[in-house]
């Protein structure tokens, strides 16, 4: 790998932090990739926190104040995933300081946020800025993708797209900030999971008309630090009924977001059926991708069948693991970044492009319907989005 | 047997007519029923339809004229199965004779019709009148509808009923008089259909307080009698989305039928989840039933588990099947009609009942609310409905 | 339905005598079928037993001596449904009564008896002999079948045939006399789920080269009638692995009989997989037929894909139910005596027929084979089979 | 991570050697694993496949002589993974030279072969082999080996364990060395993914006292590197029907590597069921565990149920990986190398170890056992296998 070098921060050094110093770790896996990234930096407020990462060798810069590391010529690219309330601050500070950024969703806590971050990246335009969303790169996901923008299944009869957890179903799980308005939006579990619903809908150019949503706050209070119930104010479950215009005609879309859909730990799945052909991919099954097709029988006749085949390892970059091995989440995360870095050096060609700063910020656009459709008891217009590209 | 006489009248000798016959005669595989039924009379407009009777050996009456067939003494109950918009006129003058009445739903091709039935009803109270529904009859079905309204799954999460077809996908289907508002009705697949997906809401007593419908006309021309393309001017597809209250809380319920879902041959499903428990039922695999539990792991901890477990052949009345075999839709209607004839000679006991024609009337209510809805791209309020009990 | 007359008459009246009594009372569900059976007597040595049959307007003899029936001029068919012991004298007597015979499996206890019914049946070729076996009568079932000899699967990698049960699995379950060698057979399981698992195979003219048996008495007690254990000395599970010649090469087949395979209630499957093509049904899921194929992906290439169809009601004998809808083990009976009676006049063309004579009794070869293979540990060479057309 | 340095070399740079050095990369992941791993040298006879390692900043030796590497002093531990007929001169070179080793399977091209890989690390007491064998690892598959090492499933009715492949079922793949005797051995398939298939059975201690075996070679020639059809003369599946003592009982098993298995792109499963419960894990949805029980019903009774639930990411060794996400093949070959350098360290504990020589070696005379019963038609005796601990 003779890729050109780029330097790594991390802002936030939890789950997700760690998760990114992991994948780099395995990126000679990818074959061929015109980038070569290390961590060199990485800040959090807690310095417990950074304690992990002194054992990645590149590391040369751990903090708790991340201005240093934004005041630093050692960084070319941030990595930033800290609480929903703080995106807007760090993330225009990010972005002023000349660091390209790959930013957490849901890419500032409310609609506002996002539009200041916007402005930060209007601002400075040379600042390449990108959200994260790694559940498309399930090769399953990508084969899904392919077909529907093919165009192949003809008029479409109907799309869904969802990101359901269960472990919020455990009414004794302790509160922590993605559950609280104050810290993780007024949107919730819109804020928390909708970017992952909606990325590939946007990216289809599948940008909804009108917005009916469905919304519910199950469990109100959750035990505190303490053990003290504290309120639980946001939004557990949303369900968003959307029609989508597609030329000559329009279509049913839903978008749901539940964090208590009893079963489904961890379950990212896209389903679009049309006149002419339809697929379904679930992580549910991340192995399965379903075709749906008319086939001939046998002595005549034909039957609409569901067609099951097995996924293999390959997404949008390829990697050194033999095709039929089964892919994962890590293997998911490594994608995005693939994909990620190679955009930013102009060499993605064809391939996945990760969330671009106007798919963030349509979801908070989406779920100010969403609230409003909810508040009003009607379906909420958007005005429609200016296409992507 | 010894099980008392009822003598059964046939208006419409079509599809579901013929159905009964075959059913009335496979009537002692019910155990200890208190009702004998012997198909007595067919009446049909088309005497090359009374043909296929004439080989059933109780039956004495064969005629075009259902007037003749009201006139006759020789019969107690009648099923009428005729075009949507004959309903009103036949099912009013059954009841007017006094003869009992299984009427095929939608009980009326709109409201105003359903009203009317229903106040033919109320002027002939000693005139028993049930509605058509048999799919709740299928073992997997009786047994979700006992785990729901045994409260046993506790506050409920989310509610989901539908009837599922796919053979208009086939857009070279020719029209027939289910496509056209003028005999089908302005409600189109929620006439056909609706019963179906809403007899065991209604039952539970989820009459949604407001529902906003999604509705598609995606076929608008189909062949006709000379291939000539005539218009197709019904729904195809509904989709109601509902809030049902319950007590202290409400809860998402979404409705479907529709007559284009690729795949579905004929998909009827229950699924409905709560914080305590969830139960699923689909006729896609019309022996297997799946229950959600918490259940403890090995060696400590415990996991959300779908539990899935194969349906017998025993339904709402016994038969001398046995009870590991598996059970069809003629099954269904066997059960069915043991259940509205037991209901009629008192004797159902804690059975499940076949559709009342409140439930039916209710189901145009709904209708008329999702048209509304659609037409108007809001939720639109439902009076609440009176308890059946 | 102008079918000729054909009276039946049933010795055995227990579950499966009633199933039949029920099944001939739905006989117009059939279209064109050239006879019209009619139950006319029966015959159980348990006076109690009879009383069932009173309900069915057609019986005008009920015997506690089969002799009775078997001396009656108005018995065109008799079905006799008791225990394997009995089965030789029976059916013997049947035949040379000159009565038509639907004999149940195994066709005799074991080898001996078999054979000595082959031979009353070879004299006395006026009488028509068929043995029960109504599996293979699920849509799904003869889809399979029809591809499978249709040759398009090219050539057999793998075949798997199995009758699955696990009621067995409950310890505590009361003897019965399928449990007992003596009234059972020495094959055990083999007698009563053998039939079932071998029909289709030996109809494929798949009568394997060789057997190697794992059989299994998991279960070696069991309460007797006043609750004290007593010996259940029969095979619970019979696996058998052969080798099939066709052709230029051989293949394995997997034939399981079970009574205990925990989950499967009353599980009959098929699947058959070559190099060109495989299909697999199960009565797991009735209504579901799946078949292997190489299909083509959307942007080049292809991938294995299992295609998931969705069985109608359709089987060998068309009938008046919609096509759609959803079979039954009743319907199974139903087709089975439809092409036993249309075969026996002559009418059956090329649908499925029932189970041979010849067939029945190379199932107890089949199990001889076993047993020895499994007391030798080694497997057992069969001579081959005269082809059955 | 304040781990241990251990120096690595590889032998043989193919598709596992550069998967090794991705694993390696993402050894962060893991949460206080007691070594720290880096790869220090590779060793390839092609001098081209060197070329990919050079991206690895940690390798200082690239050889195309392993007995460079072995010379070398900055080598803790070599993994190789080379053609079968490579095996024993190769690891008994690595032992002799005091290196430790994880060794590909299947250990050695044969028995002999793998006896002399044996004697080699009696000799040489303090040098630390093991195999490798990565499925195990996958979390559904720790889960089920848990519960059936437990005892919870009572008395086992019937075990099978199997690694299926299917892109064999293409006739025009090109031939290549684990298609042919001389480099991959009589054994075959058996050769190739054998252990995968034992693995778990043998650490159960359920090596078997008989084996039955259906040995196939389908397609008999492939074409060679330049398209002329070559022979193709190992065999392409094998099942063995095994015999299990197990205390007072037996058991059967089944255990099959297929190469042509249609649909089956790589897919490892384990089915055990009990008299008291059952779990199964396939990779065919490698999130999912099935676990059989006999669960209560709401209004009394019970059913056996098969309960699906989501594995999620945590194995054997922990890691920073959220435990709701989804679990792949990489994870499984890091895994593998935790425990392997854990076990190495003597800080395993009670998690799973890799394949022990004595594992690996069994599975040649398991194939030896497989061979004879083939040729013979008989079920094979087996030495008792000394027990592991």
């Amino acid at each position: 790998m003779s890729g050109v070098d780029v330097r790594i921060g991390i802002i936030g050094g939890g789950l997700m932090g760690r998760e990114l110093a992991a994948a780099l770790g395995r990126w000679p896996a990818l074959i061929d990739h015109p980038v070569r990234p290390r961590l060199t930096a990485v800040c959090d407020i807690r310095p417990e926190a950074l304690e992990w990462f002194r054992q990645i060798d590149t590391v040369t810069q751990l903090t708790t104040d991340y201005h240093e590391m934004l005041a630093s010529d050692e960084i070319d690219v941030v990595y930033v995933a800290v609480r929903h309330d703080l995106h807007e601050a760090i993330y225009t500070d990010v972005i002023a300081a000349g660091k390209d950024l790959l930013a957490e969703k849901p890419f500032g806590i409310d609609a506002p946020a996002a539009e200041s971050i916007l402005r930060a990246c209007a601002e400075h335009p040379g600042v390449f800025v990108r959200c994260s969303s790694e559940m498309p790169y399930f090769p399953g996901a990508q084969l899904a993708y392919r077909m529907i923008a093919s165009g192949e299944l003809g008029r479409i009869v109907s799309a869904r797209s969802a990101f359901l957890h269960s472990s919020d179903l455990d009414v004794t799980k302790a509160i922590n900030w993605k559950r609280q308005v104050a810290t993780c939006g007024a949107a919730g579990v819109m804020n928390d999971l909708g970017l992952h619903a909606w990325h590939v809908p946007l990216r289809l150019g599948w940008a909804p008309r009108t917005v009916y949503a469905d919304l519910e706050n199950i469990v109100t209070e959750r035990p505190g630090p303490d053990g003290v119930p504290v309120p639980c104010d946001t939004w557990d479950n949303a369900v968003l009924h959307c029609r989508v215009d597609s030329g000559e005609y329009s279509f049913p879309m839903t978008v749901e977001t539940k964090r208590i859909d009893p079963g489904e730990k961890n379950t990212w799945l896209l389903e679009v059926v049309g006149m002419e052909g339809g697929v379904r991919f679930s992580t549910k099954n991340p192995k399965r991708v379903e075709i749906f097709a008319k086939i001939p029988l046998s002595g005549g006749g034909s039957e609409q069948a569901w067609q099951q085949i097995d996924a293999g390892s390959q997404s949008a970059w390829p990697t050194v693991t033999g095709g039929i091995f089964e892919f994962g989440f890590s293997d998911a995360i490594l994608q995005m970044w693939a994909c990620f870095l190679a955009e930013r050096t102009g060499e993605l060609g064809p391939r996945f492009a990760t969330a671009h700063p106007r798919e963030a910020a349509a979801t908070h656009r989406l779920a100010v319907a969403a609230l409003a459709s909810h508040e009003g008891g009607r379906a909420v217009s958007l005005a429609a989005e200016p296409a992507l590209a």
